[in-house]
């Protein structure tokens, strides 16, 4: 077992880059890049990090030499014999070869390209260009090297005891959150944590907690290469960046208020059963649902990833009402803002209503809340999104205003072609 | 720095014998010892091991394979040629060559001498017969090792994990300890843990968690192996063993009357300064200090071991007073049950009054009370005393009758001699 706080202090990181791998992201972005492969290969995006919490200023506290340094070990890297032979041999949710060679042989010559980086008004400017299942990839490890590199500017302030003191409080903090999760009948909670994760060995480390405190009740952990190491499942379905992408490529409203179906559609062809999960709110869940051809209706579950959580399963579960389908054997993913007491309170409102699954991310792996004085190791709001596709911009709304982005106009139209009126305002945290 | 959940884990202690040195133990017992050496080196005593918490059925929780593996290898160790030299080149309170040439040929020579064991009633009886300079080196080691076997009985029925949170947990609560005492100006606090402590590894870290943590306010620890190691001073005085062994060896009530103050005439020659430490309560405070000489008066301080400590304090300021000396330039050190909030209170309460030291014992070095369930964890109280000198009882009074021990007919005598009456009942916890 690693000792982390002897670590940070010994190592000052030179033996642990940030991201030590190809696969050292979430499951659902291979799913999705696999799609994109398949779909739309030629796509030209632009992704780019959008730092929500602008009273951290990214690049006042990080040092360019050593962001770069990261970056650019990210692009040094490739995918190894060892993890190609699991993705290829693995069973992902019970299903065998769930990525075809033609992926495998792409994915294992690929290298990721090359970054643009500035700074701007005490923020990093940084964005990724080029072929979409390309710069898709480039989306967690810049999220997780941006908010690791924040907390070792801060750790490296930080003596060998406190250190130690330090990690003993945060294992006692995630500890306590799953001795109140123990408790709950039929819990289903899986790791979602890697892009804003304190660390990987951090990470790794909760993963392991999880594991040795919930058994069963973890399914398993969204991070590839943790859940390689651990022998673990690797959980997760697709994001906004589908529909986001799809949309902005539409050639005019009409397309634009077909596109978040085609993406399911293309995704109905691909998978079926737990990878079945219908992601609604990119431009509003309610009119999303409204809209919905009836097969969508047939699908496993929806993930609930913005607004007020409880409002959105009941959406839901009104809607399969509606359909004549039975909630009880549909599966509700909350994914969203989520921390222990959320999780136990979701968890008996819906209770016998609906088969519920959590996806708990930067409260599970980031919790450094309140452990530091100043409070300089908090988790805060990063995102790197799509934000054009072929020379358009995108547009995201979910049901949340606060978590809207894209132009001005864009957004209005947006919001008249999905018929979205007024939203209720939700604090945005992490 | 020691992951010791790991160390614990993985080593299953084979290379972490209990005690590790003939200076792995309390500084005053060296002090002491010396004294006896110079004095009475023929008396000859027997130390008998007291478990006052009979709840904890030492015999049935502790193999007395291992038991009798630890104190065997307590009996192969001998002054290493560093420890000598430390002893011998140390400034102890500022004065060089505290042990004499003579004490440090004999002490270099030491072996242990033998124990006898046997199993009573779900408890250990184990007995340390001989003379009084080598005996008396057996309590330390013979406290420290039953306590570290009870607790690794536990620690060894939990997994990797468990044992992880658990010292994660463990250090959290010492720190917050710590964060409480770090406002209080001119606090000194030294570590008294040794006997008690859950074990070696753990004292070490409670040691340098105090360092951190408060700096020139912790001024040393008892445990000369890790004084001499983390380079720090080497804490105490002298302990209720010296009256209690010259009492027993008195010829009749009036020597007896004498004896208490015997032994503070013997240590009055042989040191000063900071070592000149009244511990009254041997025989109950009240009757001592009205008896005492006054050349008593003169020394440093009084150490306040039993009873109510806030009451034993005023007890020795109106003392002072009335031999015409001034309380703020006294210092009482508290020694008996204390932990955090008890610290605060007393340093408030006494602040400017008299100068005030803590020596934390238990509290600081195991306190691992409500870590596991069912606090199989929990400190308990553990003794192990002179109870016979040259084949007559000891007896021990204390400003406590929950503490007080030796033959009922001697207890009495002993009362009445030194005009003890009734006492308040406190209760002993560890």
């Amino acid at each position: 077992m690693v000792d982390i706080a002897t670590r940070v202090w010994n190592h000052r990181w030179k033996i642990d880059p940030i991201v030590r791998s190809l696969i050292d992201t979430d499951f659902y972005k291979l799913l999705m890049c696999q799609s994109v492969f398949r779909n739309k290969p030629d796509t030209q995006v632009t992704f780019s990090l959008i730092n929500r919490t602008k009273s951290v200023r990214l690049a006042d506290l990080v040092d360019e030499g050593e962001l770069r340094e990261q970056l650019d070990h990210v692009r040094s890297l490739s995918l190894s014999r060892g993890e190609s032979t699991w993705m290829r041999g693995n069973t992902f949710y019970g299903k065998r070869q769930m990525f075809s060679s033609e992926f495998m042989d792409w994915f294992e010559n690929l290298r990721l390209p090359d970054y643009h980086l500035e700074k701007r008004d005490g923020q990093y400017e940084l964005t990724f260009e080029g072929s979409w299942p390309e710069v898709m990839l480039w989306e967690i490890p810049a999220l997780s090297i941006l908010m690791e590199l924040r907390g070792r500017a801060v750790l490296g302030t930080m003596g060998r005891f406190e250190l130690q003191v330090l990690y003993a409080r945060a294992m006692t903090k995630l500890w306590e959150k799953i001795e109140k999760l123990q408790p709950l009948e039929g819990l289903r909670v899986a790791d979602f944590g890697t892009r804003r994760r304190h660390s990987f060995l951090w990470q790794d480390w909760c993963v392991q907690a999880m594991q040795e405190g919930l058994g069963d009740a973890f399914p398993g952990t969204s991070n590839c290469l943790i859940a390689k190491n651990r022998d673990l499942e690797a959980i997760g379905t697709n994001a906004h960046e589908l529909p986001m992408v799809y949309s902005a490529l539409a050639e005019d409203d009409a397309a634009l208020a077909r596109a978040p179906y085609d993406v399911l559609s293309d995704w109905h062809d691909e998978h079926d059963g737990n990878l079945r999960i219908i992601l609604p709110d990119t431009y509003g869940t309610r009119g999303f649902l409204e809209n919905a051809p009836d097969w969508l209706a047939g699908w496993t579950g929806i993930r609930v990833d913005s607004g007020d959580p409880a409002t959105g399963a009941e959406t839901a579960i009104n809607w399969w009402k509606s359909r004549g389908e039975d909630p009880r054997e549909k599966l509700v993913i909350f994914s969203d803002g989520l921390d222990a007491d959320k999780i136990v309170a979701l968890h008996e409102q819906f209770k016998g209503r609906v088969k519920a699954s959590f996806g708990w991310g930067t409260m599970l792996t980031n919790d450094f809340k309140g452990l530091t004085p100043d409070n300089r190791l908090a988790p805060f709001s990063l995102v790197c999104k799509a934000v054009e596709a072929n020379g358009k911009p995108t547009v995201k709304l979910s049901d949340n205003p606060n978590k809207a982005m894209g132009p001005e106009a864009e957004v209005e139209r947006y919001k008249r072609v999905f018929g979205v009126g007024e939203q209720e305002r939700v604090e945005v945290v992490v």
